[in-house]
């Protein structure tokens, strides 16, 4: 087969180089894999084909490490309310009654609006995912897919479940070109009895995956692990043998510095949501002191039902803004720390070492901004301007595994026209049912 | 002369109505004033123009009341620095070659950025205030506007510096169709002398004209208020009179519960800057605490080079998100509240009696948002999705004192590229100077 080569001239580029974090220059990509990155341009043969990069910031793919697409079905249908109003009386109630085709048409609505806003990787934790998957596999996203099973059931149920989640992730794990990887996931401490976990982490050592679980996201909960098992969920996990595999925990809001030196130990990674954190009022969680720690941060939404959107821009730049505003320290997280946040740290959260970065060597998954508009002006420091002033719709274009997905903002997979009205279909079904 | 009236239908409205905040009707606009607003069609005589506003959501225009416009070319120059440093070594030294060429093409480009994402009114106080009063003139915008005094310094230049401010509040209040209104602004209680300040509260009474100043916006300026005056902020400008003016107070981010009553009681208003005090490490304000006083508290975005943008999309979000997250009250500052401050209470901040809501009587301040986007649906709640998920780039028209301004995303009155060419000169510039 002919290799598909081409170059992009004329850029600028955010590379992996803390002395120089952008260069001026030019990318060449073959097939699905970056092999040059410069500021001279290399020796092209004729007929490859130059791609110009004038007036555009090209930057890795975002990698969005906690989330569950097809929640975006119910983006505003519960707003301002306390917690457990908003589940028990707005969420649950709802969700019991998604089918598949919601939970695809759900989906589709998100990876569309993550595609158009720069997200070329994204973690999912639901059920009905090979409904996911499909979404994946048409829409040529990056994404790291589990059933996210809940435990508060009979035990035949629970087995049943077990059964799901081991079944979806053996049959997707590679699919879609390498671009799905799949990972174990019991839903949270607080939803999953200890011995089920067990069975997860058994799991997850015979097929050789990684896990992912919610912990710590509510004081509440923290509280509920101390009472019913004695410690917080930190060495409730660590007991449980989780962090014998290699483990994602999304939120982590709520730990104890004792807690952050295990996380560290571990080399546990924690997918910091501050917007839906904000917006639940779960509370800031202690970012710098993980960091100093060593503990890999990335970022996620979170669904769109407590976000609400799906945009890493807000995500990376409320990462930069709250823990300077609340510790009192400006030069808390700074941008090229907010950027790694919400690109290489997010590939090495879901344990995938060829994304992340703009380097020869790693997987083409890549973004440009459009850099000549007034709020990218003056032309100071591009990285700072991508994570204080930029939002996702500044993204132009996005390519994946070396293709391009979204072209002067268009998606080139997904029918968007089609999207828009079955999502919409979607929720009315489910208001009416 | 002839009425120019046109109309509005199938859109959706963010109306004044707590109970149904949003109609899907239409509004008739004569001239610079909105004349109808309903559900039902009201009879139109032939040759009226009609406009579909079909997937628009259309809102007051957002109100921007705190800001120096100009030092948008100063974007990105310093970031992640602390504030003494970020002052004394980036900021002023760069300020102070700002020529009145500089503050034109920094507040172009400001006003630029303002008008696409959707803001139609805008606080401004800075130097060089004609050049200032300039844009306002030719973008068609609307401003309060102001020269802000820094008083350290001889009593000669004091003197000057103060004419100056009386000089352009005099000239320019009324201007540009009554477009811009002005403003007496003493810096800031820690820059200016206590007599100095009495001189612009005599400036204010004399001109009849409302008063500005940033106060208690960090911590060390409170204790050093305490220091050499031996009261906090709010005593000392109310025991100087100036609430005995109508006034305005930007950031207000320290403040004692005995302060809050005292702004209360004087009818002062806050500009709230939450993206700023974030970035800053200025801290986060009493917003809850304030507004449940019965403050007027609204929303600015300060200068680019501590926000980095001027999108007021993003300031009602950061308002809507940090409190819930800060205070761990999920219901603090829901969606509503936060458009509020954003519109009609900026409106009341500028002290600006007919603008700020979409009503008959009101001048025709408008945006509308393009709804048909993933991000956007389903259409739960046009409010939520305005407040927790749209961007200042959904903003499809804007429309100002009855014209239009901003269609399909291009300014209609100012020459995009050469500003974002002058603009990145005129830094330039002051690099090489």
């Amino acid at each position: 087969m002919k290799t598909n080569k081409w170059v992009i001239k004329n850029g600028s580029f955010a590379v992996s180089n803390a002395d120089k974090p952008v260069i001026h220059g030019c990318m060449v990509i073959e097939d699905d894999m970056i092999t040059y990155i410069g500021e001279e341009m290399p020796e092209i043969e004729s007929g490859v084909s130059v791609v110009d990069g004038t007036h555009l910031f090209f930057m890795p793919g975002l990698v969005n490490t906690h989330g569950h697409a097809a929640m975006s079905l119910l983006r505003g249908y519960g707003d301002d309310l306390a917690l457990q109003i908003w589940l028990e009386e707005k969420m649950w109630p709802m969700e019991a009654k998604f089918t598949s085709s919601d939970v695809y048409w759900g989906t589709s609505l998100s990876v569309l609006e993550m595609l158009k806003g720069g997200t070329t990787t994204f973690l999912d934790m639901y059920d009905h995912m090979d409904q996911v998957a499909k979404v994946v596999e048409e829409s040529g996203m990056r994404a790291s897919l589990m059933r996210g099973v809940i435990g508060l059931c009979p035990e035949d149920v629970q087995r049943h479940k077990l059964n799901e989640a081991i079944a979806f992730a053996r049959d997707w794990k590679g699919q879609a070109d390498g671009r799905i990887t799949t990972m174990i996931s019991p839903h949270a401490p607080y939803t999953c009895p200890p011995d089920f976990i067990e069975k997860f982490v058994q799991a997850a050592h015979d097929m050789d995956l990684p896990m992912h679980t919610h912990m710590s996201e509510t004081k509440a909960e923290v509280e509920q692990n101390v009472r019913d098992y004695g410690v917080r969920p930190v060495a409730h996990l660590e007991k449980l043998g989780m962090f014998s595999r290699p483990s994602l925990v999304a939120h982590a809001v709520h730990l104890t510095d004792e807690e952050i030196e295990i996380l560290a130990a571990n080399h546990v990674a924690v997918s910091h949501n501050p917007g839906s954190n904000l917006k639940l009022a779960s509370g800031v969680a202690r970012v710098t002191d993980l960091l100093k720690a060593g503990v890999t941060v990335s970022l996620g939404t979170d669904g769109a039902a407590s976000n609400n959107n799906l945009d890493m821009f807000e995500e990376m730049r409320l990462a930069a803004l709250i823990h300077k505003g609340v510790s009192g320290d400006p030069t808390a997280i700074p941008a090229a720390e907010a950027l790694k946040m919400g690109t290489v740290y997010g590939a090495q959260s879901l344990f995938l070492r060829n994304v992340g970065t703009l380097a020869p060597g790693m997987k083409a998954d890549f973004i440009a901004l459009n850099t000549d508009q007034a709020h990218f002006l003056p032309h100071t420091d591009l990285i700072s301007h991508a994570i204080y002033s930029a939002c996702s719709k500044d993204v132009e274009h996005v390519w994946i595994n070396g293709k391009q997905i979204v072209k002067h903002g268009a998606c080139l997979t997904l029918d968007e026209e089609r999207i828009r009205r079955e999502a919409q279909a979607a929720f009315d079904g489910l208001l009416s049912r």
